[in-house]
């Protein structure tokens, strides 16, 4: 069955993953918001699907997961669509930026964000404000921040739409 | 040093907790985000603060982590304040749900929810919708996205009152 792109046809992706948990993490929640999720390869870490089916459980199954073999071939596939990329490094709190409809959110490493150059070639960036002591959020829990704020945006657009 | 509250003064709690990567998970959340989090006891694992600062890392020791050994004593600790539950079972969308400075957001156990006597004496309950074929979010996940969304409705209501 061909599965068509939810309404507001958002997608996470995540770069170069290098802990599974997360990874299982990231694609259960994915699978709970029925959003598609891109994973950029190469991983830091031996794919091995019990492993990652530990915290994705069965929603493993369920999941629209992509696989992509390199960077490169990611953006060529996605050409058309813009990147919108979470990093510590950004000045946009992402309560603040506006997102759209095909939107791809883009998760760094766990470890290192992603490359300067990656970050320099992406003028969309956003980044969940913390506290000062704070340095990161755990890459998943991120995810689910980013994600639901996105979504919530744009259905409530949808809502204004439908009200006009 | 006494540390004050901060101005949107939620807290997050969490029910018996059973897991201790999710507990760890929700620790670094919430020392991320300089709210307060409460533990209540007995928790569903033995308490080893080396397991916990797995996934909590170094937050784990500037979270502002409150223990209660009981139901009972979080609520008489707590009377005066609205509690949120976070529940599969409840009707309103949380992005709909109009989020108070003062609430304390509450988590049930990852495996059961928080049992019936205590979701009917909680009138305020909220839902992350979920695409029909999921059942649950890891309750790390949750608790950052209803965190996330309370702490944004909170400051966007500030901002609107400064400009007033």
């Amino acid at each position: 069955m061909i599965k068509t792109e939810a309404a507001h046809s958002l997608r996470l992706a995540a770069y170069q993953p290098d802990i599974p948990q997360n990874t299982g993490a990231l694609i259960r929640l994915c699978a709970g918001f029925d959003v598609p999720l891109d994973l950029i390869e190469p991983f830091g870490f031996i794919w091995d699907e019990r492993k990652i089916k530990n915290s994705a459980m069965d929603y493993f199954d369920i999941a629209k997961i992509h696989r992509h073999a390199s960077w490169d071939r990611f953006c060529g596939h996605y050409a058309a669509r813009r990147l919108v990329l979470l990093s510590t490094k950004a000045s946009v709190p992402y309560t603040e930026f506006r997102f759209s409809p095909g939107d791809i959110l883009l998760l760094g490493r766990e470890s290192a964000g992603v490359p300067p150059e990656i970050h320099a070639q992406i003028p969309d960036r956003v980044v969940i404000p913390m506290a000062p002591h704070a340095r990161s959020f755990n890459i998943a829990m991120a995810g689910a921040i980013i994600l639901s704020e996105a979504l919530r945006q744009l259905q409530s657009q949808q809502l204004q739409g439908r009200r006009l």
